[in-house]
């Protein structure tokens, strides 16, 4: 008997029309099962991705034992993820994936401050603090005091911006980072007076390792890569008129500089820490132990329509 | 003051070189992150798909609150899976990658019988029965009689292959899929005789939806696309000398051959199961209602070496 037509009467076959499916193929039979009635972006992002998605299987020969590795590997990512950690973020992070999608919505003209990666460890409405307030509340580390203007691009200051700054502490740990704390720690929300001004004292951050007890932590050490960020502060800005800037101040000298393990390093964005002997500190208080001063300007992008707009 | 140089020292910068990261040069810098002492497969394979993704998301200038939303959704596939379920692998089926794989890594001369998906239903150590056995053992369905030979690609009956089949039930279950069901049903462990033919009793295999009810059915309505797979049996063969086949045999006729939702009919596995009044069954039962026959001839590819080997 021939193969796959026996006991079937002559003429009964070919009322289908099955496109013939190889690992060429495929990606258009894919494609075409997508409505015309889906929401275009939704099918336009889809599409891409699967043509992105089936290079890349072809272009490795990926096998199947390959392809089930990777499928657990997903897997285990996603059962990593619970309310206090977010392994898919941290993924797309060590992928360079987050960079690359804050660098190409967050463009600025020259003279604007640039824009890096969000991270997983702001908390919203975080402590509102006035100008000059210490926001450790019982962080550890060396105290340091920060100090800048926050300026539009033609260099007025911007007045009653919303700044918020969130750090890890001399361990490299974040508040939410500590089972059971259950107060916000070296982190706070602060407002530009009518200089543009803002200043607060905090400690000194750490450099640390994202979180790489996990499938991404497994990953990054069969890659030979290190999971470590350099020392950084974190500034969320947001003021009426501007666009919203969200990036980190580094500490220039860290060891990780030119490797932070999420790629969110930019040369504009490494400023000085500079340490000081037991003392007076800025503020006028007397600072008992070694301290760091810390002065960063940023300069945000105008709204189109608002671009050089005077603030009161 | 300037922006990141204020209190510092004239000349104290430059102690770093931080490559200029933006959505281009990202992914160089990613791909520069993999040590030379990684395994060479997997970072190939890391590289590969790094470049991919970023192609991708530079393509359609992948959003922020797009990027966050495609982690929310990945993580709730992880989070869907369990001991019974894999939404992993149904993602990677209804994005067309798992029959891309199952086809560039089962290239087979023409006269082979080709491969298709595995699908997530197998189960390891299917009860054995011997040739003519009924292997529905409570599954409900409309009997159906299969039989047909078991070939190398030149002709030769291969004797002691053996044969796994597995199926749905006329409500597009698999046993499996039944909660608290213990016991196998419509799947088995045959031996091909002396002559390469194999038989065997069942019912008759309806089309099925894949699980629709988590995030892969959510994107699939999103996308307009239904979640049917037409009607099938699924086939493990194993034999020594051969490459093991890991294939579906499709009923013809069925409504979802053209839109199968996992991209798994190939036209050269689609045969003919011919519906029969009541009466005499081909293995000379007297079967009181109507049922059907499909006939289905399996041709293996000869491992290198062992080509055109007569086996006894
Ligand atoms: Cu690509
Ligand atoms: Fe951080
Ligand atoms: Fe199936």
């Amino acid at each position: 008997m021939e193969q796959g037509t026996a006991l079937s009467p002559p003429g009964e076959h070919g009322e289908h029309h099955v496109q013939h499916v190889d690992e060429f193929s495929i990606t258009e039979l894919v494609n075409r099962q997508i409505a015309a009635t889906a929401p275009q972006r939704l099918a336009e992002i889809v599409a891409a991705l699967t043509r992105h998605l089936h290079d890349f299987a072809r272009e490795v020969r990926l096998s199947e034992s390959e392809l089930m590795a990777g499928i657990q590997f997903l897997t285990q990512v996603g059962q990593t993820c619970d309310d206090r950690r977010q392994e898919f973020i941290l993924l797309s992070d060590v992928l360079g994936l987050s960079m690359l999608v804050t660098a190409q919505n967050n463009r600025k003209p020259a003279g604007c401050t640039e824009a890096t990666v969000f991270g997983p460890f702001h908390v919203e409405d975080s402590p509102k603090h006035a100008l000059g307030d210490d926001i450790a509340n019982g962080a550890q580390g060396e105290p340091c005091f920060v100090r800048g203007a926050v300026k539009g691009l033609g260099g007025e200051p911007v007045a009653n911006a919303r700044l918020e700054v969130w750090q890890a502490d001399e361990d490299g740990f974040y508040d939410v980072q500590y089972a059971g704390l259950d107060q916000s720690r070296a982190r706070a929300t602060l407002q530009t007076g009518t200089d543009g001004v803002y200043h607060f004292r905090s400690i000194l951050a750490n450099s640390y390792p994202i979180p790489h007890d996990g499938p991404v932590g497994k990953l990054l050490a069969a890659l030979g890569r290190h999971p470590w960020r350099p020392a950084h502060l974190h500034f969320m800005i947001t003021a009426d008129g501007y666009e919203t800037l969200i990036t980190h101040v580094f500490r220039n000298g860290d060891r990780y500089l030119e490797s932070d393990a999420v790629f969110g390093v930019r040369e504009s964005l490494i400023a000085e820490w500079i340490r000081h002997p037991p003392g007076p500190g800025p503020d006028g208080s007397v600072v008992p132990v070694p301290f760091y001063t810390l002065d960063f300007d940023f300069v945000l992008n105008p709204l189109p329509g608002a671009a050089g707009k005077t603030r009161n």
